[in-house]
């Protein structure tokens, strides 16, 4: 079971910087893991993701129990095999992407039951034992209890009603859990309800005492305001043990996640960068930029001046705004390398800073710098 | 201007081996030249490309100098540095696109005038004079003359009415030449008429003589029959200048590059590694596959079990397929380096061939183990 470790706190914050010892290596936090929803990171090769400095990656159990089958896989070897990576994996349980992106059927309190638009309208029928199992077949290092995930805005009935079954699912994922060498981790939701957060963490550690291996904080970044979402992000986080990795799913920008660093949380997964990269959006160390934007028709700088990245180490912002507008392969690639670099040299800087004992002045520093520059 | 020696040629055909010596590195013919249309092989960076032995890549006029336009590259220093790549650029003329991408608007004697479809309905008014200005713009290490492209079939009358016009471009060519650092080539027509073919070179050599550093043969693989086209390059190839470089533009298979080899054909270029790798067709050692088909499903052993490609050394089939059904970038990328791989490597397997002075044994057994398995 993957151990983890708190290494600094911060003086001034609730930031820490700790050790996550996986089966497929050790994980530094705060991390920042990029999302491989369909058996790779969007772009990239394993290879690039190690030498940006990646070590633990996201899958899809939504989409690879569909395409091409956790059986499959499972046959080939697991996870790490099939698509080549033997850094850490985390799997999600499949419940956001039931709730985002199926047609719903049902859930009852057996489980969901959707019919998926990936498949032509086969109806899945995803339990919280089912969930587990798939995981596992893929050999996930961290996996994701089956939660249920409450949108924005949701009554407190409803996110009551949700929360009773996602602790049921929860309490039936770790009776289904086999593999103990692989973690489990939790899932904290209750939407932007404190007192149902409260109830939900408490009720959640009782399930959970000396099995899960971390929890997450789940259902915010679903369209409340930013000021809601680090309040309650920050609220979660208090109420979690603090000898345990804490995750909020979903989350976010650089300043949300420099932000949420601050809260205690440990580890962060986002599209953002891979699929803004796609589409020509850059973040950089003096603000994001649209490289599409004509005023870089004939830029020679590099994207972001201060990136070491091998984007940014070999080609013009010319050259890229010319292979985005001309929809070439290269442009998704080289945005792709130098958005994943960006946010996890950011997280690796945060994590500096931390065990340097100066995580405020850096992250007020890094605020700044952001919005210093019209790029 | 580029030099080209021939080393060595084969004791039973017209093969030959030999080195092109261009201002950005030598080039060992026979030689395959990857594509890359706007400013980047599809899907490949410069160093992808490197690392897979490629010496020289091809850059088209036409995209080009409508996007980003050719003065842009000038200003940013050239093709070779806009785009990362430090080794040798052939360029084309334009004239091929714009036979078959544009809405031609009128071929004159002054030059072409067509609309594009690139940049929104735009007139161009194509030149000898302009296409060499152009090519010298972006830097290119090998241009060509503007040509007309005749369609298969056409009568002999309207061949021999391009073929004025096609000879008039290249004389005019060589007086709008201005960098004599950069080669270029003339290019025979004549479609599938031997006698028109004859005196196409007869004359071209006259304009040509003392000048131009290379022939390509154009007007092929436009749709004839496959043994016409054999025939014809063979016919226009011995009509050529020993001392000097041959290419066949656009050509081929696999099959057609080691047969034209056989007819002493230098220099080669074709999308298809390119193009069809990006639809899941890779070229093996044993024929080709089509990695979307089911049987690959569950299929662990590398695209090609005689390759050495990161591709190979790395991913299964099982992989491959997923990804191509996923419609995942990953698929685009594995499966270009493999069979851009394929080709730079089956050709320099030719040329040591031709060194080794045992060409025909080479070709037959590659034809045959081409044909071997049921892949």
């Amino acid at each position: 079971m993957p151990s983890f470790s708190v290494v600094a706190n911060d003086p001034c914050s609730r930031a820490r910087a700790g050790v996550l010892v996986t089966l497929h290596g050790e994980v530094h936090t705060p991390i920042f893991m990029p999302v491989g929803t369909q058996g790779t990171v969007k772009a990239m090769t394993p290879d690039e993701l190690k030498e940006m400095g990646a070590t633990i990656i996201l899958g899809n159990t939504y989409h690879l129990m569909q395409r091409p089958g956790h059986e499959l896989i499972g046959r080939l070897g697991g996870l790490h095999r099939f698509m080549g990576w033997d850094g850490a994996i985390l799997t999600d349980s499949g419940g956001y992407q039931i709730f985002s992106l199926s047609d719903m059927v049902k859930v009852t309190e057996d489980g969901a039951i959707f019919r998926s638009k990936l498949d032509g309208g086969v109806l899945h029928h995803l339990t919280p034992e089912l969930a587990v199992e798939v995981q596992e077949t893929l050999g996930s290092d961290i996996m994701m209890v089956l939660d249920e995930c409450t949108p924005y805005p949701v009554s407190v009935e409803d996110a009551k009603r949700s929360m009773e079954v996602s602790l049921m699912w929860a309490k039936r994922s770790i009776l289904a859990w086999r593999k103990r060498g692989l973690g489990l981790f939790g899932i904290v939701q209750g939407s932007v309800y404190k007192e149902l957060r409260k109830e939900f963490v408490e009720r959640l550690l009782e399930i959970g005492r000396g099995e899960f291996s971390g929890y997450a904080i789940g259902g915010l970044s679903v369209g409340e305001p930013i000021q809601v979402m680090y309040e309650v992000a920050a609220f979660s986080a208090d109420l979690l043990p603090k000898h345990l990795p804490r995750y909020l799913m979903g989350v976010g920008t650089p300043e949300d996640i420099v932000e949420a660093i601050s809260f205690g949380i440990d580890m962060f997964d986002c599209v953002l960068p891979t699929r803004n990269g796609r589409n020509g959006m850059l973040f950089t160390s003096l603000g994001d930029i649209n490289i599409r934007n004509s005023r870089y028709k004939d830029d020679e700088s590099p994207p972001d001046p201060h990136c070491s990245c091998y984007t940014c180490s070999k080609y013009s912002r010319a050259y890229l705004r010319h292979l985005t507008e001309a929809r070439e392969i290269l442009a998704a690639r080289l945005a792709t390398i130098h958005n994943l670099h960006f946010y996890i040299h950011l997280v690796k800087e945060a994590r500096d800073a931390i065990l340097a004992g100066n995580y405020s002045k850096w992250k007020k520093d890094f605020l700044d710098k952001r919005k210093e520059m019209d790029v």
